[in-house]
């Protein structure tokens, strides 16, 4: 089986693992407090515009966004998302589990705009009974989306200038942060997210390292104290470092060219999944989703797909009318070439198959 | 500097390494569902002797801890621990951010007894007004101690048989506990763990993983619907192989008898850390607590812990007179044999210096 | 200020207040356990023909709607509503601060189907992540709706076998059931409650009550140690008694056939409601909600509404077009029928002048 | 039977039933935002001198409590307090419920210190892992306590003084407010409590209210979104003006001097207290506390304790030697002089009869 329906199959890219084994019995504080994530944190705000902002190191995603929302909002506020936000439907409730409200909004694509969420901040404090609602308090986007698109600058300094605007904190979800700096059809830089954002990260557990987000805060106030809310959602990993040496090796000689391995293997593996769209397209399988990132969503047939599951795993994501279904495939730092090629091949067969039958 | 202040400085193990390194490139599923997972979860559960129970694996103990309290307990319900219990001093209140309170009963040597438990509960259920305090519902140990001290058998088994008269769950965070398994003065094997408990757990963190703990639910109710609350809390790791794989290391070849890395470097360090203990003894100084595992803690004259602070590190733990100050050296499976021999002589240096002093 | 736009805008109906006063300087015992909730609890279990029942006494519907839900629920467990749901649009969040997702389903006219329902468990179900996402293990409506509709009894009886085939727990909040039990539209009798909920309430803030709800829980287990949860909550009134009493004076003589106080003047409301109704469609409003209870929904010109402003308040509901607006105009227990006489007098007058300028 | 268990046995003052019965048939604005709870706001804060303060109606104490708290802190800090305090041993973990840990010093006669509070928050800054711990944050004190004890002017200067030094907020809960203020043993007045305090509450339920309890907030950036708190809390009252009409009632007239029903009533109840307390003292019976208000703790012989409790209620408090046991004897505004009377009657017997034995 050769496994396309996600991008944390493998385990880390090669410098990760080797700086892991060279620095293995050395001998360091622990809980995130070692040279090693002071390092890596200080790399992140250069690379980021931010010397002032905190960065703390996660082992996952969804603990980062819980963790960074909890500690962000009083009681009886919530975050707006869009309505297929990971924090609203993949993560089993998480953020309520801190007590918050995910106020979906419908995205289209996944994406949500500023005006979107400006009339929610209107409707809300127009209303008499505003204090009987949750209090917005929040943005929470993902960039790349979960489903592979990609906000603009302009659209992330419109989000940015409403929530500042509305009074509102802007928070973006950086899993894919690197698939998404290197597409072709990103304007964005680090810095701009540095400019724009309260808090993001740089995910790295998609992008290779074994695990780890990096969370930065250029807001100072939410930064006051975070690591207590690190610690208390048992998020503080007790061998620390092996967060900064993870982002240490990822980011080695990064000078804002993307000349690092972060950069390097995500702009690899968006050139392969661009190629499977490609195929896909010219057979004639819309998308179901715009995405130039490393996931892609085309909607096949039934019948080509009960044929690919048999070599490639993929992952259900809808079922447009009754002869089709889109599923997602997803390349990642660690996709081999020749199981792309493999892809194609069969792919072509399955076109040539019917092309004959139609003739 | 040498570092005796924790038993999470250094890495891994180099078996665990290896496996990952040999392992790394293979396509696995995600969040746990492996097989790696699968194959450490059987051996543990035949280690245990608990062919039915459940075997979670976690990053962390805090994250482990809270998860189990949370998932087992209804909200006005509470667990009790010793005063010095982790969750209760050391969690930064994760157990109470997930809205249960911590019922702290007076420990000795950071131990409590089967008789406490039974008064917390008729305490509480001869009270008129037991509907206005909390539910005790849960009894939480860990074993060894955070004083590390030691539960025996008889101890093990009172508290069980008191928690299932009373209608407690019985939890034993076991961090260290391959450093309690293999110390000299233990009684207990897995198999009364798995025969005796509600939940416990299998620290990897402290005992040669980069991270990990290995989390054992032979309670079927308990475990019912238990990967919901890993993955709300932010615990379900995506790369979920690489637990199971560490635990696959540690434990390669266990057949019961202690003969894998995990029961060998956890025995090595228990010799090193008496080695030390009998050496303060042997210089007059006392121990806070009656420790046999890896964590002593000497107290020393305050003239002396200055010396030895500029070339090792150590846990301030209490300061008993004006004069002394109990501090706590940990080894682990990392600490070299040259470190300790380094500690005796100097230790002896400074005995021998107050010797000819006071001649 | 005739005021129409709530249906708590005064104090109790006078066998409430009258029975307060005569029993006021009774000495009771405190939280609930006194005599007089005993009685309230034994009548309200007759008249719901569940013998066995937990009857508690809450002071207001948002407090009992998260104690019941938190005391039911798992962690990660969430609570399927229509999105015009009480809990999920009006309660600040108040579920999800206890650490539950609403999980909002499309409702028509405020009322959500036992097909949605069965739907959503089995899209829960199916979904190979479905550990990623809140489980739905409650389903809560509202009888009469938000939006003054009501269930049939068919509806109900339909509700019931989708939960207890799906193993979801049916909660029915109550807050204006007596409006509901004695709309002309009704099939519904509290025994059918009784037979088909897990729990339901009887509300007596909007139903001549100075403040109250009797939460009724057929299901023994949900019940079990239920009272913790009340004090937990801040929810167990200290003068308990205040809440069994007014109970007792609106149940007054009450043998199922609404000849009581509650029964009696919900049933006025609902007859002045109608004759609202019936006036406004008598001048061509159509009413944005079909219902047949005390909360009517009449969508106006503004130019209308803008008149009758002046003298009646009333609540916005929505803008279905430039030139119209929909309000709410509530009757209760309390409503004098001259001020309803006077609002269609001044509606005539409106009409009476609009057919002078067409003219 | 007589009750002398607990000062909430009866109903409410009759200027308070007056009024409520007076005003039944207004309309007015639901959930506190009404006329009267406007003027009862006015009122307090000027009785509290502070006239930008915030003032909010609750029903109960317990709700206060746990909404404040869970409204001013973050989410890993905590509330220092009394072990004795009701927060920590009486209200089913409701703090804990919000996610917060009450942080219990060890109290005498239900008293914390000034210097207490500084030495926890020094300890908690200087260790090295202050955030593996919860951070302090406020400090809650009862005045009059739990155990009927007063807190001086002094006293609660320099736990002020404490809380702005070391950046903690200060929360008194006056339950029994008019009982400490009424006491001969009080030099504070409520104006102390508005310049000392970030926030407090004058307590109705238990001194002549049905219900209630007023929470004054002087800080300005606590009170900020309250509301929304009270609401999420479930602790916002349909029918509000029930809180502000019977405050209203209380206060009538007040103008510092305590010529209110509620200084008037509390101050009756008192004097009876302390002829109980010197009937208990003149018959030998020591007082568990030092309590100068409503609630008095006298030991008492175990064969005395018997033949009082065939006709008087009172609450177990404390069993300090085999043949003796503490009760608390509460009186309150609806005591009757009578029962007063008949007890001291009984007890002037009891140690007649011990006497004739004796002699």
């Amino acid at each position: 089986m050769i496994r396309f329906e996600c991008d944390y199959g493998e385990g880390a890219a090669e410098p990760v693992l080797e700086l892991l084994q060279k620095t293995n019995r050395e001998q360091t504080l622990g809980y995130g407090t070692d040279d090693y994530c002071a390092q890596a944190a200080a790399l992140i705000r250069t690379l980021c515009g931010v010397p002032e902002a905190g960065v703390h190191f996660f082992v996952g995603a969804t603990q980062a966004n819980f963790t960074v929302i909890d500690a962000a909002l009083k009681p009886w506020q919530g975050v707006l998302c869009a309505d297929s936000g990971h924090i609203h439907v993949h993560e089993t409730g998480a953020v309520e589990a801190t007590g918050h409200k995910c106020l979906a909004l419908p995205g289209v694509q996944g994406k949500i705009t500023a005006d979107q969420v400006r009339q929610a901040c209107r409707d809300h404090w127009a209303s008499d009974s505003h204090e009987h609602t949750v209090q917005p308090a929040m943005v929470y986007i993902s960039n790349p989306t979960e489903d592979g698109t990609l906000y603009s600058l302009a659209e992330l300094e419109a989000m940015s200038a409403a929530c500042r605007e509305c009074g509102l904190l802007l928070f973006v979800d950086g899993a894919r942060m690197a698939y998404g700096l290197t597409s072709p059809a990103n304007d964005l830089t680090l810095k701009d997210y540095g400019r724009l954002c309260d808090v993001f990260y740089l995910g790295g557990t998609k992008c290779g390292a074994l695990f780890g987000e990096a969370v930065v805060i250029p807001n100072a106030a939410l930064n006051r104290d975070f690591r207590y809310a690190i610690k208390q959602h048992g998020a503080m990993l007790a061998k620390g470092r092996l967060l900064g040496l993870q982002f240490l090796a990822l980011l080695n000689g990064e000078d804002g060219t993307g000349c690092s391995p972060y950069f390097q293997l995500a702009a690899r593996a968006n050139r392969l999944a661009l190629r499977i769209r490609a195929a896909f397209e010219a057979q004639g399988c819309p998308m179901l989703f715009d995405s130039p990132t490393n996931q892609q969503f085309p909607i096949l047939p039934d019948a080509w797909l009960d044929v690919l599951n048999r070599r490639y795993a993929t992952t259900f994501t809808a079922k447009p009318d009754a002869d089709h279904t889109a599923v997602r495939f997803c390349t990642s730092w660690a996709t081999r070439e020749e199981d792309v090629e493999a892809l194609l091949k069969d792919l072509a067969d399955l076109a040539g198959a019917r092309n004959t039958e139609t003739n």
